[in-house]
């Protein structure tokens, strides 16, 4: 009907998403259930391979293999959004992947969009492609990416031209309305969100460290010592790599 | 540490997660992710036999199927949570299939919590689950509940006795959070929240029919009126048959 032409039709939205072993499920099930609300588009879940990838051991939804869509080789020359979800181990394994790194790059040069939830930003950081740009990555490990060049900033979504950023986890559903507006409009992205009832009431007051009561919070800074310290290491070796590779 | 002990120990917690063709992959991974956070706990994903099951088609995250990590048959005897997931039209087939609501009536009867996300109420009552239990549902199905002996109430999480009912789809991880709560204790919930960086920020205030603007409620609502419909026949047909079947 007339009256929907805002929210019918309009160009195909071509979506390109990274998938890998050791990632979080949620990272990337968030934005893609955003993503396939998309009344025109294609989504592909990229990856070296078919082969299923194993999520992240043993912490959520390891219990659920991806299998991607499209392979490396295959994927569309022109994104106009590319994503890559978080994931501890598997983030610090991706920042490390020539090939990986090397197809990020490609493929983030000529996207409309570049962007990333939780951990995922530290790939992208790896892969060169967040160098003067603010962003923001999981609350543990926003600031290991000033050492891969980017301008650590707070926020659940961080814009900076077409780099968009999310916080942990579940800022994925936040980041992919956000990113909805933007491809498409405002009225577009509010049915969405209508469509998936997200009108969120969380039982507790507890989702960031600020937030967090002392002890929840010691907890998890204790637990993720050894994460923090090799995202660092992780991220001085990748820049030590831009810095002396190809560029 | 001892200052952890809160967070630390106690019982095993055994959930049993159905998973079906046709539901929709976030009212899943939302509850999924948060129940993987436990510490020592055993997960089944359920289902006649061990063959995937594709997700909502051509709705969100049809790319991923799920593959069952547990039959019916093999299923524990006694859970401390049984839990339903929606998604359209699969709920609409579950609501009729005698097999998995022999199995729900079955667990349901013994398991410490009787659970759904979204129109997985809708099955747990077409198994006679929610008769005289207050239950909430999808925004656009919640009323639907009635035909099934179920008293329709609005709210993110609706907890009466040992029956909790989610609203739909995002609604997992408020859902998710609340159980963990009960399950363990407050303190625990709120690491857990912490640990998903569980601060919701929705880039719009769309997420509820009353706050939503009036196209994108109108849109919906005209693209659900079949669903609607079928949902309101299923649960009519649910309940004669409850009626006269053996109980």
């Amino acid at each position: 009907m007339d009256r929907y032409a805002p929210l019918i039709g309009g160009p195909k939205i071509t979506i390109g998403m990274l998938v890998y072993p050791g990632m979080f499920l949620q990272d990337l099930v968030g934005p893609l259930t955003v993503f396939e609300s998309l009344m025109n588009k294609e989504i592909h879940l990229l990856w070296k391979d078919l082969e299923p990838v194993g999520n992240e051991s043993p912490g959520p939804a390891a219990l659920i293999p991806v299998k991607p869509t499209t392979t490396f080789a295959q994927c569309p020359e022109q994104l106009d959004v590319l994503f890559v979800p978080g994931g501890v181990p598997g983030t610090f394994t991706m920042m490390e992947d020539p090939e990986v790194l090397a197809f990020l790059k490609a493929k983030g040069e000529t996207a409309r969009y570049v962007t990333s939830v939780c951990t995922g930003s530290l790939i992208l950081g790896a892969a060169g492609l967040l160098k003067g740009y603010k962003a923001t990555s999981y609350w543990d490990t926003r600031d290991v990416l000033k050492e891969l060049g980017a301008i650590p900033t707070r926020g659940r979504i961080v814009v900076d031209r077409n780099r968009i950023t999310g916080g942990g986890v579940t800022a994925g559903i936040d980041f992919g309305l956000k990113l909805v507006a933007l491809l498409k409009s405002r009225v577009y992205a509010e049915a969405v969100q209508l469509y998936l009832e997200y009108d969120p009431q969380p039982p507790f007051n507890a989702g960031s460290p600020e937030k967090a009561q002392p002890l929840a919070r010691q907890f998890l800074k204790d637990m993720f010592a050894g994460m923090r310290a090799n995202a660092l290491a992780t991220a001085k070796r990748a820049t030590q790599r831009l810095l002396s590779g190809p560029t």
